[in-house]
């Protein structure tokens, strides 16, 4: 069985826990310390080159890294990626947009006041950070004006990858009241078959 | 046919040409002028609320968003994707990385030295975009030691989206040199079939 390079606060880590779980794919599970370097150790960067969790490690010893190209593979042949080649390329489209206008800033302003020391100067960056995030939310807002999912009508990959981090928004700073259909979204998602909240561990 | 809004000094957009005339599919283009906020008016707006270019607006009115959503949904069923579901998913790692860990870095900072004043703020990014750059074009060079492509042991959109901004890195302030297995890898990418260079126009 496939072995998860996992941690619990990562929200990255979190689509690929929600979405074992919710297919039922048994696997093994460890954990690594980002705040003590684990990610970063000769052992692990010969896994993954990039010195990032999450990583998927096949029983073959194939590597496979970036969440949500490990929630497409565990994903494919199941109602959680569309048929239809449209719906497909707009489920990535959510995704991709995820990771460069959405993630760099819910998630970064969060690691920014959990992660650092209060005197850190990264601190300086969460004005940006906030800015970006809530334009990345206003997007978000506005698809879901006569949605209930960003893709093919249901939920899939694109609603993994978006909720991860989103629904801990607040974490890094985040109010999230001007966006009450994100709101309303968040609670179709948590309400979904198999949902598991994000510091829930799976498997064996 | 489908329309793509395009800018001919965008590496993003660039991906969407090169596939396009790769696959010799027909099309219209519209050039936007990011410098002039083309792409922040309310008609591009409420074809792409995120307000980026490219764009594929499909014949039936359908717009499309993400460069490399966008390239996926072009390539479906050519060999520029991959058949098996492990080779389908790194590539779609390797999309990942470059939206995430090469982009920002890479070509963001091509966007600060060639179309923000010498004296804009934003030049105080510039070391922080080059040693995220360098760390991402150090993992390039390692996948290539013993590869010749990204993914599937050829040339798939793998290849096409991280040549786009690795191509220009030298105007981001980027020097090659250290990279070998980059500066062949470049050389094999330039050297398929029907490539276009990232300033030709395409199509109808």
């Amino acid at each position: 069985m496939p072995t998860l390079y996992d941690n619990l606060s990562s929200g990255n880590a979190y689509k690929v826990r929600l979405v074992l779980h919710r297919l039922d794919i048994p696997h093994h599970r460890i954990d690594l310390d980002i705040d003590r370097g684990e990610t970063r150790t000769p052992e692990f960067l010969a896994k993954n080159p990039n010195g990032r969790v999450p990583a998927l490690e096949l029983e073959d010893g194939t590597v496979l890294a970036e969440s949500n190209a490990i929630i497409h593979y565990l994903a494919e042949g199941t109602p959680l990626i569309p048929q239809g080649r449209l719906e497909r390329a707009r489920m990535l489209q959510w995704m991709f947009f995820e990771q460069y206008s959405h993630e760099p800033h819910v998630a970064v302003a969060r690691f920014i006041l959990h992660h650092l020391p209060a005197d850190h100067p990264r601190r300086a960056e969460l004005p940006m950070r906030h800015e970006r995030g809530h334009q990345a939310l206003a997007v978000m807002e506005t698809h879901l004006r006569d949605r209930a999912f960003f893709a093919a009508g249901r939920f899939t990959l694109a609603d993994v990858a978006l909720y991860a981090y989103t629904h801990v928004a607040d974490e890094g700073g985040f109010d999230l009241a001007p966006y009450p259909r994100i709101r309303a979204w968040l609670t179709r998602v948590a309400a979904e078959p198999r949902h598991i909240p994000i510091t829930r561990t799976t498997g064996s």
